[in-house]
């Protein structure tokens, strides 16, 4: 009886995995250029972390949470997003008091989301995100989006728009906040439930509703920006500069909200704009959320990341049909004939594999024939030929197979001339 | 209020992480060398899934799975192993059909099993893992155990000792399991209750008692090498030739088992000999598991393979005095003094890190002398000075840390002079 995998998981199988590889390796070299470090965090976390993180509100928290008891009673939850598991280990392990400030981190790993799965979107993802936490200066909000858009135009990705906007400080927010209570109160029945939940408690979530989306208060609700202090919005214009040095073009959205309190100024979402990618064309999101740190117990400190989907990444580059040079070839397959010489190319096989070379035999008693073409599937540079004669005179012949090109190499110092060879 | 990690989970932090991507690379690099391809497997799996694969009766089974219903009601387990997965993926996928046989994977990935945490044990932990299926040609065994040791070698280790062992094919395990029933039927109430009913169900795991290990019937059980028929001890000695061909010691050890029927033939462990490593010195397990695909819905397809742990193999470099020659230099660190300078660095640090280099500026607001300090801390190989009398002059002053030599770029090329520089 077979047993199948999870609803909404996948396995990355080999064929897929390599673009997985790729863009990791692509990603890592970018957030080393740009000194952000690698941090991993456990795949579960106490459930509170989330509660509090994510904000108990939210549909994440209320609805998609895989949460369980483990064999000591304690509510764990598997890990649906990265910033708060990076928040809470930035307080926990006292990263503030280092002298290296702000500090820059990054991760990549599997996050976990009971929706209901559908084209391109997974239970279980993965998300590369980087969080740089103790610096208020406007250029590292620049640089952020910056490192964002390297990782994708790296890959080739063309059409993106990024899209920010601020959120101001707490005044601004309280402000706006007022307005926005005033401007729906009169007309909140005419809302969904959930919505009139939030005209108190967060009005700003309103004007994310995915049900009453096309309401004309929604529409024409004050905007944020109107209710930016002096401060807030000459950070904003700040950090717009700072991109248009950098060269990255971006639009101003004032409808780009994030409902959390902790949420205050810059806010941002990359798109892509290439033609049939679906739906939900949001790649990336991230801002600034200063209050996040000391909501978790630790110092007043500044923080400002952003996550993106991995799964989103390939879909977006399926969508403007980008292909990576990925090249899996092997450097030789050496053909046996003979039990003497199978044995043999058993030492072969292990004196290539230590000079560096990749290399592959048979394993399953393929006949001549069927070894060459073994050899030609995994698209091998080059062939190494042992049969008993060859043996016997301590040669080997090579060919390589690009134009068929045979070499009789002596057995003696086969590595050194191999290597000769490839040269 | 703090938020801890849970219990028996690390956070892997800059300054630790370094080490885990050099051996990760290092072992990726191994298993292209190899031509054992990476797949991706979910975190979690149906509960059934170990059930089955693990073993019913086995500790990770009764006591140690993090299970948990879903929020459609079913039962789900953080994977405990990898093998189960990986056999899982090769059934439901069909890897079996396909023309490249065998199929060689390898994983590398977090693992969950409660256990009691201590000294190097975690409730997570990472292992990699190959698997081997669809070959039973002894030369794959030796493969296999070849390339664990290239890994531990290629990290520096040296006190490294190979134990093997064969289970042989179903019938000299039926011969062997008879005789130990005979063996230990008499005394059997001298064991623990744990190994009373192992007696009838699977008395070979009476050989692996924690409890029971110093009785004098375990010490002198028959031995399951004198019960292997003549082509079981055909396939373990040219498993031993290969190893001999290969270079690699090792002893044989008849007391090295696996419990579960699915086992045959090969068992291997690679243990550390280095002093003051602790209790438990097994680094590595492997062997072949011949039964396990059949069981698991597909063909009857051989396999073998081998996990490690990630945090063994650190705790035993670290008993080995391994220092990794980890180089987390930066190429290039901007001091900036004044708002012009400070906004124009913004530009440079982008062209620095577009041009390849690492780069890193000031976010806040340090000084002239902490900003050098901070180039200093981070190791920076060069750093470039721009004030506001440089900014005017268009030009900007390199100064190579190890030497303290000043250059004087011009702003127009700066890139190419800095290019230049470092060559």
């Amino acid at each position: 009886m077979t047993i199948q995998i999870p609803r909404g998981t996948q396995d990355i199988l080999p064929g897929q995995v390599e673009a997985w590889q790729w863009i990791e390796e692509k990603t890592r070299d970018i957030c080393q250029k740009y000194q952000y470090k690698e941090i991993r965090t456990p795949i579960f976390e106490q459930t509170e972390l989330f509660q509090r993180g994510v904000g108990e509100s939210t549909d994440i928290v209320q609805k998609e949470m895989y949460t369980f008891k483990d064999r000591g009673d304690r509510s764990l939850t598997l890990r649906p997003e990265g910033t708060a598991p990076v928040v809470r280990s930035f307080v926990e392990n006292k990263l503030y008091g280092q002298p290296n400030q702000p500090v820059k981190l990054y991760y990549v790993g599997p996050m976990f989301r009971y929706e209901r799965p559908q084209a391109g979107r997974y239970r279980q993802f993965v998300q590369f995100g980087v969080e740089a936490l103790g610096s208020q200066d406007p250029a590292i909000d620049a640089e952020v989006i910056a490192l964002a858009m390297e990782v994708y135009k790296s890959l080739g990705l063309k059409r993106l728009k990024v899209v920010i906007n601020s959120l101001g400080d707490p005044t601004s927010r309280k402000a706006h906040r007022e307005a926005l209570i005033q401007h729906f109160k009169p007309k909140i029945n005419e809302f969904c439930l959930d919505c009139q939940n939030r005209l108190e408690r967060n009005p700003l979530r309103i004007l994310d509703c995915k049900k009453d989306r096309d309401h004309e208060l929604i529409k024409n609700a004050p905007s944020i920006l109107t209710f930016l202090n002096e401060e807030s919005t000459q950070y904003f214009e700040k950090v717009k500069d700072y991109l248009q040095l950098l060269q990255i073009d971006f639009e101003v959205d004032a409808t780009l909200v994030r409902g959390l309190d902790y949420y205050n100024h810059t806010a941002f979402e990359i798109m892509s704009e290439a033609e049939g990618f679906g739906a939900i064309t949001t790649l990336c999101g991230g801002g600034r959320y200063n209050g996040l740190v000391e909501q978790f117990g630790g110092p007043s400190a500044p923080g400002i990341g952003f996550a993106l989907s991995m799964e989103r990444l390939l879909a977006a580059m399926k969508a403007e049909g980008i292909e990576l040079p990925i090249n899996e070839h092997l450097d030789c397959y050496i053909v046996a004939l003979g039990e003497e010489a199978k044995d043999y190319s058993v030492a072969l096989l292990q004196q290539l594999r230590q000079a560096g070379f990749s290399a592959e035999r048979d394993y399953i008693s393929r006949k001549l024939k069927a070894q060459f073409k073994a050899a030609e599937r995994m698209q091998a540079a080059y062939t190494a030929i042992l049969g008993e004669d060859e043996l016997k005179a301590g040669t080997i012949t090579v060919k390589k197979m690009e134009n068929g090109e045979q070499t009789v190499l002596s057995l003696n110092n086969f590595i050194e001339a191999f290597t000769e060879l490839c040269k």
